[in-house]
């Protein structure tokens, strides 16, 4: 055990660890909730405390060698091999600090470890080297906005693959023509390529929002320090402490014009959550149409063949369960929930600060997470879906809503009294519209269940 | 029009109008949201201004003729003849202010009125005699919770009702046997009846919580006045008037054991809710499940035929929709946003008072209506479906589930084959069966139809 | 009482309505839940019903005369004279069925009547005329998003005036230095403008988001009937109805490319409540703020004198409270609420139509209403709050974080060491300063309150 | 690497590992979100394996060996021992099937070893031994209530500190007065145990509610197996498994009336999450007025002195942040977010199953446990708290509330005179009472800031 010292009194720490008091204090004000702070947004950190050191040394503030071991340290931090000491709870209180101390204290104990110290020794020191002309009320949002932006790349390549995969089955299915439903009641015609094709156009909205994503969340405060006035850090420093960082991390950031505003409101989160959620609706949406086209299959629409991905019951032989839907919708719901807690987060900041920042990033992190294993796990499902035309066609005859386009020609009220009569003898409509029709009927019947009838305007000029 | 005036000034207002210029100022302040004040709530609160000018009278405190004026107004805003004159717009700022002040100007003008005086003289004053020992702080909340617990006495009447549905629907269907979904898919046999009687219970359980809601509500901190302290009330006056309350008004209150705690944390309106959404959330899952019962008819499943309510489709005849478990669903998710709300308003309670109690009571009130609605339509829904059993006995022959009993007899892994068999070749699955086991199959079809399928713990003891 | 008959029988109708038997059936179905459908949708509807009827005209599906008469009525009804009997609940099943079938009925009342015909006779019908080419499914989300769009300009210019307002003050109180506070806690100076512009800019970026939710919303499915196939429509008609509903309406909706998709699919709501949410957590944060700055003001902040709108409490004299960013918070937690009701009903879509639109849609319209309203409200209250400098001076001197700048140059150990010297001892803190640093303390007390000290980077330069 | 086969194929198999083929593939489809699956509920799912054996023993449906083996490996997973093999994703597709097939794999191979067997030769088989008689459907949801309750136990405790704490400060400074502040506004006098006092009631109203929703969750569906019917569970089995897993476990739980219904209707987790949002609700509000009363603490409110945990600030020396009432508030937060993804989960089931059973008993044991946190940690912080008796003092006298007793002496409008000419001169609200009553004043000053005045109905007659 080494001890080691802070405003509040001393405090022993274990001697191979790299976090110090602080952190240590931290780990027993805010015992673990078993969530994990994003690695990603450790990785951003890391790069804020990199360019500070880079920018500081150039500023004449550090001493070249203090700057390239916080550096060198820094650059550990971010290529993971100091990760697992990144060690205070996400939700932890304080606005952050103890999570931008912990920190702090890796990479001072790192750098003092490669100018030859030992750890706890600080000859570079957490506050005085690591975190100098920065606060945790600039550094953790800034690092918040990074990580978003790095995590939105790969949400934005599995979104596209799952558009990709709802193309392919639109161009697949296309011919293949079924029953529309509305409020799941039997409507007119319609292909299984142009339901896959609605769903693929609704989420190529969705990469137009993530596109929109980055380019609301860039505009970041570092350099603002406690309250966006920059104080106690160095003009220059402040002028010019985004761009290093900027270059640094490859990260496409800009300072904000404000950075009293950019510290102490969180609007932004709420607004690119807002975002987030649309995909999370779309998501719901098409894995329930999944699950509905799927049902049955004996018993229910069976439209499409689930795939085999496992056994669906212990109990029940042959079952096999809309899994992966079931799974996109239950990572779409905690994103639907996650936005509950950011509203509330973000609408409860007082004065210059809100206190609620590392739950905001905490969740808006998450939800990136969550959207990408979700877009990716259904573009893979969709692939392996297969459609199941005997089905399709069996529904399409069952349905009264394919008489719909004989309106023009027979009257609303003519078709309708076919559908009643059918529907209170229970006699096959097709053989009560032959009936009424005579051989005419054969002619409809064979146009009403071709492609054509799904396509734009489909109506009486169709049967001339 | 006449003239009023009070700390920041005159103000005209309309001769004829019962209000002055307390909510004349109101008006102005907030702007009409559309939304309305619950009667109810108008009502609870005449109820308490009636019991204090009694107890006031009976105290001593306020002369007869006052009291009484003050008290045949109450009466009359009770009865519903003053309550178009209650027009501040219940989200108004101020905690409820405007809305006590409203009713006691209205009071004060009729109860003036019936002592022969004119509109905006006053001999009843709002303040010094309506108002007397009172505060919003203690009224307003009261109030809200007396409008509760009058307004549950509907809900629970129409949830009864819809449990009653629920329960016809078990006994007239109980032998009606089909196949049951887990996952949307088809599983082991059940009875249309078994359903209506799972959703019944579901719904029962509601029938206790409304209970407890009535049991939560009733603690109210009348007598508390502005923190509740009770200051500047009469110690007599604070000790007696909840009791006072309860035989003027019917409704089952009592006073509050620590009225600091009942004037500032409205906890309890979090927990009611909590109750009410719970209802809300099984009104959501039975309509869900109408809506599938009910689908398609032809493309889907089809097994109870929807009541026919309205005509459909401007387009498509014949087409009946499930317009009342839609109309259910989307008074239920009403309810949910409800929550949020009300969760949210609930937390954001500052010391002594929270400001934003009139959004609790309102969203609390409207809630209770919304369900009402629901619950009502839902039951009358109920009882005009019918079932349509030659679609359940298709649903369930075409469902390979039927055959999970014969995994005792057979194992897992011989039932799995035929069922893939069928799959695999499109082969009717009882030929397979009888394939493989020859004039037995028909014999277990008919036990595996039969209404003993559905019994408890239905198994390979049941063929022999 | 005039007889009118349906596919499911005859109703009387009161002789003097201008709805007919689909509307009786809707309030019969659907009872009363208080809430309203906003006018600038009935107004919009009435734009599509003009358009239909002008577009037919043309292309010569329906006669001269009874096109005119069914445009003449539309522009009744979009002018408001009509409006008043529109009259089903806005949450009804049925996707909005009723709703359209309301506004069809209204029309064909009234322009029978202009054709000089009788309530209920039809000479120009309901469906056949005026809902000709038109589907509830393609007409009411349109009417929708023109609605939205409508309701938008409103609230950009009220949005656009509470920038100004929060600009004004900012321009008024730049050299007004006072504490800033993180956590609530006393924090580096900073000026009262400097909070206000603060203010300013967040809103400002509401401002941009609203301009996003018009380019969002404008993609409209009319001309896609049922399902978006545009069956039962002629195709030259569904090709250039949406260009007419443009030019007819002045409103700036297009096509959307996928009519399936836009029939279906209602993300883009989610999309552009979640930036409308966005401007609710400002409202909220800047609401909160105002009452943070002006609470006690006596035993608390009381930075700002609030204004005097209202007397506050009919116990406690001279007792202002801030009504109106309380109602401005209420208004916004009920966006939120809102939020996720359309978050839930968004998700709640099946297959080729969300049933749920008319819920979607009607708290999409409360949202803009309500935020216009609370928009409006807090920028002509920010122009009445006043500054209480004397208020800031004394809470600036009382806050220890002023001495921050000197870390600098005295260390921060130091500063701290000082601070809890008057912490411990209830000395005052300038004297503990004054004692250690001598005449060099009242230097430093000089710079430290003086305006530069909230300038961008004030630090240890700024001493020299 | 071993191989394992199901009826979808072959797989390999890492020779160590006490998982079979299901989990392998659940890991393929369900990629890790992060979340991890509750101890407890591993725990109580190895209860029911447990139980099962044992009655499948003594019923003759178990070989002794074989039971006696899944009996002591499902020992193992209760003490913890086997519980890093339990790997699935809590939040996984299938209604839970994955998570209960992960775990009879493991006991399976568990209990093969401890016959002698290797892993993966299944002398023990997952399915035909340890799942014997049961479903996912049945258990899962069995397992989640029944950690539940087990969770209930921890969080009881530690709501029962909160209050306790919380009492002791009522106690402690239960003549500290203050001013009370409604709308954050100045208000009458308060005790700050009054204050603390109001507190301990809210929480103590938590207490109960937990102790309903040990009372509301017991009922389970345990022997109904997939849907509630007991389909391929024998009679015997059924009627008897809930009773041998209450005594094997010591969870108080029960049958339910109707197996149908507890399998597939999941109300009763929003119910409890209902009355567990409460708690949130109040420690949000109990923690921002933490935050008020030691917010400055030098330019602000300042009544209490917060303790310190941490070195607040790295800029900003001597600052102390409200680091706990921060974190509290953040759980809380985070609790009210899972409050809107059960609403959600609840209302989606379908039919027979609620196929997101499993996100519905995540997010409710998570809020178990961050609630617990939660009150913890506030209780601890609670005592640490000091009052700041001299701010208090110095609050009263700056607050004008201070006069309300007065009214009913000199009239409200007297009193309002006094006040606005403090407000508009600047002078000393209680030199101009002097002026105005002479000595008189002195004396009702020393009573108004006397502990009396906090008391019951504090008048008038207080003066005589």
């Amino acid at each position: 055990m080494r001890i080691e010292k802070d405003a509040l009194g001393k405090l022993e720490i274990p001697d191979d660890v790299y976090w110090g008091i602080h952190t240590a204090r931290a780990l027993k004000n805010f015992p673990s909730t078993g969530e994990k702070i994003d690695e990603e947004f450790i990785r951003c950190y890391g790069y804020i405390k990199k360019s500070a050191a880079f920018l500081n040394k150039k500023l004449g503030f550090l001493e070249t060698k203090i700057a390239d071991a916080v550096i060198q340290a820094a650059d550990e931090l971010i290529s993971g091999s100091l990760m697992k000491w990144v060690v205070v709870d996400p939700l932890c209180g304080g606005a952050g600090t103890s999570i931008n101390m912990n920190i702090n204290e890796v990479i001072a104990n790192r750098a003092t470890e490669i100018l030859g110290g030992k750890l706890g020794e600080y000859i570079v020191h957490p506050l005085d080297h690591v975190n100098l002309h920065q606060s945790t009320n600039d550094t953790f949002p800034t690092a918040g906005k990074m990580a978003t932006i790095a995590l939105l790349k790969q949400l934005v390549e599995n979104v596209t693959n799952l558009q990709d995969s709802l193309q392919k089955k639109e161009a697949e299915y296309r011919k293949m023509i079924k029953p529309a439903r509305t409020q799941l009641m039997d409507a007119v015609p319609i292909s299984l390529g142009q339901e896959f094709g609605a769903m693929a156009e609704a989420i190529s909205r969705d990469r137009w929002r993530l596109y929109k994503v980055e380019e609301r969340i860039r505009m970041v405060n570092l350099g603002g320090t406690a309250v966006g006035t920059g104080i106690a850090a160095d003009r220059k420093y402040v002028l010019s402490i985004v761009e290093t960082l900027r270059t640094v991390s490859g990260i496409k950031i800009a300072k904000a014009e404000n950075l009293i505003d950019a510290t102490q409101n969180m609007d932004v989160f709420a607004e690119i959550h807002g975002l987030l959620k649309a995909l999370a609706t779309n998501l719901i949406k098409i894995s329930n149409d999944i699950r509905l086209l799927g049902s049955g299959p004996g018993s229910a629409i069976g439209e499409i063949k689930l795939p085999k991905l496992q056994a669906g019951s212990s109990i029940m032989p042959g079952k096999i369960n809309p899994v992966i839907p079931e799974y996109v919708v239950q990572l779409s719901l905690a994103v639907l929930g996650h936005d509950a807690i950011i509203n509330f987060a973000v609408s409860s900041g007082n004065l210059e600060l809100n206190a609620f920042v590392p739950e905001i990033i905490h969740y808006t992190l998450k939800s990136l997470r969550f959207l990408t294993i979700a877009a990716n796990s259904l573009a893979n499902y969709i692939l392996k879906i297969e459609a199941n035309p005997e089905k399709m066609r069996e529904n399409l005859l069952s349905s009264s809503a394919i008489l719909t386009p004989l309106i023009t020609t027979y009257g609303y009220d003519k078709v309708q009294e076919w559908i009643e009569l059918s529907s209170k003898t229970g006699k096959n409509l097709w053989e009560i519209v032959k009936d009424s029709l005579g051989e005419e009927a054969e002619k409809f019947k064979a146009k009403l269940i071709s492609n054509k009838s799904t396509g734009i305007g489909f109506s009486h000029q169709d049967f001339e």
